[in-house]
């Protein structure tokens, strides 16, 4: 068995963390294929991670193991878990990281999910502050080596789901969302999925004290320099603007509102 | 078959873009072996690309697939395209990021090349902003588990190429080059290939106001924070400074002039 | 035999320099695994090189092949060198940057290593600014094909360390130490060891005109904002905010004075 163990995290790639949660996989399983989601999460930013996670994660293949630490809480009481659902598992802090990827993609009475508390699976010395290394990656090359959710810790069914803000309508029948993520580009994602814009080709788009109207089909739409909104590779409406970044020059930020008048 | 397959991008690494181009090649061959070139490329930069891109090429295997993304117009009709010479590939957009890769390593008459537009070897829903993941990526998988080239689309002969900016010389003999990059520690590497210095290692070097003579063999030639020109590990004229920064001290930009005088 | 190969450098991800040293290693041997440590070594920095890479290393397989390249003396007479130690191979610059891991972890009577000057091991070509990718890369390379030690090079004994600043103690018995590395979420990482702290856990911390009392077991220690002392991932005392940026807010850098006094 060769499993895929994929990696997301808020460590940076700087300082030799993501190094040592792969020597630490290897060391159990030689044979493993690890592959990087990202690791630039804005420190200890759950939500973020929620969503570049649950972007990525439906791109793999169905029996990775995903290994998802964003981790505020490292070192006190909140549980580190793994959860299993048809072929796929997962492996986190309980904290709501993977609260995206399962709610898009699960029924939830479908996922198994377990306290990881067998510490025979871990490092032998456990830090408080780097689970990544000492529990979590261990943890991933064990499966990945075909040791079963069971062997790991005792069943749960109480792990911690975040709320995933939505898009609200108002009096007027206009859709209310907010900006999400910013990426390398300068595209502002927002909350608002391609799905809910059906017959709002034409609508009036309104960020961070701009109007646009309608929803181009892609970069090139816009005139250069032209601020335009389309549906981002993420399934999600997007704010860019053509060669240039968006975000700076409209100063457009993460939490910011977006109104969608049809 | 095990080909190995490179990526080289503007993704950047930060938003999970190249994390789910890897999800959809493993996901299409469970063993390819895939590299990252760089995804630092300046946004939108093909130039940057294309130097990047054959500078680094060329200490790859014979038998690798080669990705490269740097796609202004993606979701427009610039095609995407995928090419072979001997036992290499390439799979990129149609836009001359691969010029200077084919010129310096093929005569043209040995290059074929196909439109990609056989839908069966893509993602099955396609973004209109991200066919590195949706074509891009897939194509390279299917044939590095030996798909041929002519099954990926029809044949083309008129596939892009951008004009290579090269040195010229001006009425006294003079070399005029100009900068094309800057490196990570600030070394300034201009588009004057080592074989247009002969004889010259003796010359006078001007750039950004400041004037060098001679041509050094190697960093530690220099005293610490002289500016001095060498040979970079490209085989281009370079502008450094022994353990500093030479383009931030000196404020050499890309695209700024160097005058190589005998 | 499949070895393990780690790379650690100062090269960044942005140039393709890393990308080209795969390419070399893949060429020579196409079934290696190779694995990133970190490639953000500050430019040139040795001692900051030394202590990421003896920090990351020893969670490793005992088997690997290390390349570990800051190389300020490139193109110089530094030697390039080869190391081993029981089934473990080192490959960098002579210039004393496997210090603290050879320290750390061996005696030096059981350390062979050679001047690596065979060059029908390296590239054909080698240049005077990259010999990461012109002779590190292709030694590690045979090493992992199982060419020996002795094949590379002449033996010496004679190889480089650097002096590892310890703590020393003041005449109140206070430790007097320093800030040696500041991660990406801006912890402050001294090189007092947690060997050193025994009896200390209600000690005074003095540091960048600070005074802390006592040392907490996690970062939830802290009240948020408030700075506090604990034991880093890596087993040195470590100055740290809850959910913030210790190091930029505190204004603490590396060099700068740590005091425990008892």
């Amino acid at each position: 068995m060769n499993r895929l163990i994929t990696l997301t995290t808020d460590f940076g790639l700087s300082d030799g963390f993501v190094g040592m949660m792969k020597g630490v996989i290897l060391n159990i399983n030689p044979d493993a294929t690890i592959v990087d989601i990202t690791h630039d999460i804005a420190p200890q930013n759950i939500e973020e991670g929620a969503f570049l996670f649950a972007n990525a994660s439906r791109f793999f293949p169905a029996h990775a193991i995903h290994v998802v630490v964003v981790d505020p809480g490292v070192g006190t009481a909140r549980r580190p878990i793994a959860l299993q659902t048809g072929e796929t598992f997962f492996v986190a802090p309980d904290n709501g990281v993977l609260s995206r990827t399962l709610r898009a993609d699960h029924a939830s009475s479908a996922i198994r999910a377990v306290h990881l508390n067998r510490a025979e699976y871990w490092l032998a010395h456990i830090s408080n502050t780097f689970h990544g290394r000492d529990i979590f990656a261990p943890v991933a090359a064990h499966l990945s080596r075909g040791v079963s959710l069971d062997a790991l810790g005792d069943p749960i069914d109480d792990w911690a789901r975040i709320e995933i803000a939505l898009p609200t309508r108002d009096a007027n029948g206009a859709l209310i969302g907010k900006v999400i993520h910013i990426d390398r580009f300068g595209n502002a994602i927002t909350n608002i999925a391609a799905e809910m814009l059906a017959g709002l080709d034409r609508a009036e788009i309104e960020i961070a004290g701009r109007v646009m109207r309608g929803i181009r089909a892609t970069y090139a739409d816009g005139a250069p320099g032209e601020p335009i909104a389309l549906i981002s590779s993420s399934g999600h409406l997007e704010i860019a603007r053509r060669e240039a970044n968006a975000a700076k020059s409209l100063q457009i930020e993460i939490g910011n509102q977006i109104r969608v008048s049809p």
